[in-house]
């Protein structure tokens, strides 16, 4: 029997056993994706705490049922480990790590660099290989391909295969998770890809397969670049709505009512999160390789830094009105959080707002139910104060900067001497009056 | 009765007499639709050919039903007239102008202006003001009602009211028109709101108000401006796809399978009609006044304004490849018009490719079903040569700029010596093989 073959029938009657580097917003679900369906997953992470977590069944995201993470460990479908020598039982291997952009915008590939000299180094003959990882287009082919072959010493598409499958993950979306959410498969040759659909098809309810790798790749910086576009877009219309006394969330409601054509994006104090704010920089990276300048992206770029400054004036507009400097005012910041109802602040927009107004001599506090403490760009840890009556009457300015379900917004505004609200949680305010600004 | 009533028992009893100004995509539906429904309607309109054909029953716009237009204009609920002095009979008059941009992307707003000269010389009190021509935010506002005012010597909100309302017509969508598309509605004040949602009521099924007209202007240009800096990204990503070997319309079709936050937008010659190059710089326009710049728009503006040289370049890269030069080679362009399978060609992109092939010295033809001739904004008079065996073969590259339903892709492509295929019509071809190229 081919390892083709071989690997087909292990996949079929569910004997496959499958690998997962990174066990973060990505790694983890899919790994308990596979294991609720009968497959044995092996976890390799870095972190000894989430080791440890994973291994005594306790959850620490948000998108997984924490009882479903629970049995399919007690059952030892799952299991997590540091030891990347354990990647030689594996028959597939799957990295989720993350692809981070350093502080000039250029793709930090050190976290995919070493998951494949892991994988080459320790991977058997006949292993299916697959990044979900989000990355400029050509990686598979051009940076990882080489990695895996020298330092295994084995040949792709005869002695292992290879395939890009970009992650969908929407942290909080309460609709699609991992497993109902369609996934696009491009791996090199038909082989490779006839291996890349059964097997995540095992524990993926939808698959779309592509040409190639390259085109996998596209597909989700497409998606990516349109969201980033689209929101900086919105913001920029926003801020010219305030001078012309529009309210925009009114227009884009309004717009909404066109039944083709229109889809709505929200301003804010900008763009958060692991995927928007980073993943058109990598095309934008590669487009230079190809002596191409992306415009678009570069100039949602440049709203996009522009606008942590741009909400502090306003913030600062809004102090004026009341007669107070910047200088020496108590700013109270609810939500830091990048987007409503979750726990994560990276690329926080809030904390960049409150980093400004802070460089302006604010005196800044915060309060996030789901973030007690958050350390910002320079390092700086900020501890969230409690939510209480006396903290928002003690503030010159409450600003919303997340629209956090749980935030009482009515008793917020009640108290408060002025509130800044950069998400239209205010409903009842058209564009400002004496004690409420919107953005 | 008061004027506000009065006119109120007008609209419910059917006896209302409504003014159309301007019979051209969107006046001449909208006139039908009301007549439709038992209201009478004048149309006014500078040309006597389409008072002509209007009077006699004669349709000219592609998404009218003729015998519909027939029925109205026989049962005298439809008449046209260039006489203004008629306005007077009407007791709601309705603008739907032209609002062009001049060569330099400033509006033009000599067709308003003129149409509330004429309303303002002859409306007699009591009379309801509608604009429905794309416009910048505070248009009605600011530039109509000092106009309306000044030439009646009435008083806005007293003697007369004013409204905008935008017309959201897509020339050649099966699915929605003008009586089932949504339409934004926005008077000055509660009187002129109510008066505003009877009247459009009669004949557009659903209304959707909003609180002012200058909410109302933003709304239609958001949702155009949407439109352009979407079309705008993806012709830049097809173009830097295209330049790494990725097929771009297989990536779009992939991106398609996210369940939520994609909306998809295909690539081009460039961009055409009246609403999508246009509207967005009327944004711009007013902005500057703001002392605000709008740069996602100005950037798909440049990416537009580029298009058509960079898909000069593709052809000569085409014709490069079979060791042809762009001067003296025979190209055949297959579509003027903007869209498929309609008969508009303003601001043809197809029109400015094939200019800029004849300046590089090429035999520029072209073939469109629908435009047998058409002058371009250097005021050449193009005239369609029929689309056969021989002229197919004769040139030495055709060029698909209209993917009009009516081609037939196949012959043309096993006839052609060379294709250049900007539309995706030619679906069995990846990136490019010696015979195709893709955008």
């Amino acid at each position: 029997m081919s390892r083709h073959a071989e690997l087909l029938k292990k996949i079929d009657d569910n004997s496959v056993i499958v690998g997962v580097i990174g066990l973060g917003y990505v790694g983890l679900p899919l790994a308990v994706a596979f294991a609720k369906k009968g497959i044995k997953v092996i976890g390799f992470e870095k972190s000894q705490k989430k080791i440890d977590l994973v291994n005594t069944g306790k959850n620490y995201i948000g998108d997984i049922v924490d009882e479903e993470l629970a049995r399919v460990v007690k059952d030892q479908y799952l299991s997590a480990t540091s030891d990347v020598s354990s990647i030689r039982e594996c028959d597939a291997v799957i990295i989720c790590v993350p692809t981070p952009l350093d502080r000039f915008k250029k793709p930090d590939m050190s976290y995919i660099e070493s998951a494949c000299i892991d994988i080459g180094r320790n991977m058997k003959p006949g292993t299916f290989v697959s990044l979900e990882s989000t990355t400029y287009p050509t990686t598979t082919e051009e940076f990882m391909k080489p990695i895996l072959e020298r330092e295994s010493g084995l040949k792709e598409g005869e002695d292992f295969w290879l395939c890009f499958s970009p992650e969908r993950v929407d942290p909080g979306n309460k609709d699609y998770k991992t497993e109902n959410t369609p996934k696009i498969v491009g791996a090199f040759g038909e082989e490779a890809q006839e291996i890349a659909m059964a097997l995540y098809g095992k524990a993926i309810q939808k698959l779309y397969p592509v040409s190639s790798p390259r085109a996998a790749e596209m597909v989700k910086i497409l998606e990516n670049t349109y969201r980033l576009v689209n929101i900086s877009l919105i913001n920029e219309l926003a801020l010219l709505a305030g001078k012309m006394q529009i309210n925009i969330w009114e227009v884009i409601e309004a717009a909404k009512s066109k039944p083709y054509g229109f889809q709505a994006f929200y301003p804010g104090p900008g763009i958060g999160g692991h995927c928007i704010p980073l993943d058109p920089f990598y095309l934008e990276y590669i487009a230079k390789g190809f002596n191409f300048d992306l415009t678009m992206i570069d100039t949602a770029g440049r709203i996009n830094t522009l606008m942590p400054h741009r909400m502090m004036n306003k913030i600062a507009y809004a102090l004026n009105r009341h007669g107070k400097p910047m200088n020496g005012s108590t700013i109270l910041f609810l939500g830091v959080a990048y987007k409503a109802d979750i726990d994560d602040a990276r690329e926080s927009p809030a904390l960049r707002v409150m980093e400004e107004c802070e460089r302006k001599r604010a005196k800044v506090l915060y309060h996030d139910p789901y973030i007690p403490e958050v350390i910002d760009d320079n390092g700086k840890k900020w501890v969230a104060v409690p939510l209480n009556d006396e903290i928002i009457s003690h503030a010159d300015c409450v600003v919303f900067t997340t629209a956090h379900s749980c935030f009482d917004i009515e008793r917020i505004v009640k108290k408060a001497h002025l509130v800044v609200d950069m998400k239209n949680v205010v409903k009842h305010i058209h564009i400002e009056n004496e004690k409420v600004f919107k953005l």
